[in-house]
C-alpha cells in the first residue's frame, strides 16, 4: 500500500455535488468519467497526492445507489495505490483478507481495480488500484 | 485544504483493529493516544503523506460508541490539514458549511481541530486540523 489514492464518495446527484466539493476543497472538479461496468458516474477532485471521488449511480440497482439506500450519501470506500496488484491481492488474500473479485477488473480513471469485503476489513471497502501505465 | 491529514475509522476493540490494519498497510501502528475530551483511544498508521486513525470508544455513550450502534464499525471521518484553522473555519461558514464547533478544540496528534455538520457536507464528516506547532 503505497499512499491513499483516493477516497470515494457516494452522491445522489453530481450536478449538486460538484459545485458542493469545489467549493469545501476549493479545487476544481478536474475530471468526471463513466464507468458503465460499475454503473456509475464519477467525478474527481485533486487534494496534494491524493483525490477524492464522487460516485452517482446510473441505475436505482447499482451498488451506489443500493449503498445509499442503506446508508445514506456519504464515505464508501478508501482507495490505496498499489504497483503490484496481482501480487498485492495474492498477499491480502494469503494474510486471510476476502477479495470481491478475483481477477484485477478495470476501474475508473485508467486503473486495475481490486475490492476486499468489509467483513474482513473492520467495515471499511477497501480499494486497491494499480495504473495502467505504470 | 492542503492534503488528507488522516481518514478517521470507528473500532469496537483496538485490540483486534491494530493487528488488522498492520497487517493490511503493512506498516506498524506507530502511536496510541488517549483523547478524553473526546472519550476515544485512537491508533495511527502512516501511509505516504497521510495518517489511517482508528477510534474506539471510552464510553457507551461516546460519539464513536453510538456512531458504532447506528452505522456499524467503519469510515468515520475524511481529515483535512489546514495552514490556518481559524481562517478556514472563516472561509467553511461564509460558504454555507457549518461548524459542529465554534472555536478550534484540542484534537489527537498535537492538531487544533474542527468538524463540519454532515449534513452540509454531502453526508461526509470533515475536519479540518491544524499542527499545533505549525
Amino acid at each position: 500500500m503505497e499512499k491513499i489514492e483516493h477516497i470515494g464518495i457516494a452522491v445522489n446527484d453530481l450536478t449538486v455535488s460538484i459545485p458542493l466539493f469545489e467549493k469545501l476543497l476549493q479545487t476544481p472538479c478536474y475530471k468526471t468519467e463513466l464507468v458503465e461496468s460499475e454503473s456509475v458516474h464519477t467525478a474527481f477532485f485533486k487534494t496534494a497526492d491524493s483525490k477524492i471521488e464522487l460516485l452517482q449511480s446510473l441505475s436505482a440497482d447499482g451498488v451506489i445507489a443500493k449503498f445509499i439506500a442503506k446508508k445514506g450519501e456519504g464515505m464508501h470506500h478508501i482507495a490505496f495505490a498499489v504497483t503490484d496488484i496481482v501480487a498485492e491481492m495474492k498477499r491480502l488474500q494469503d494474510a486471510g483478507f476476502e477479495l470481491l473479485n478475483a481477477l484485477p477488473k478495470q476501474g475508473a480513471d485508467n486503473k486495475l481495480v481490486c475490492f476486499l469485503h468489509p467483513k474482513t476489513t473492520n467495515g471499511v471497502l477497501i480499494e486497491i488500484c494499480q495504473d495502467i501505465n505504470s
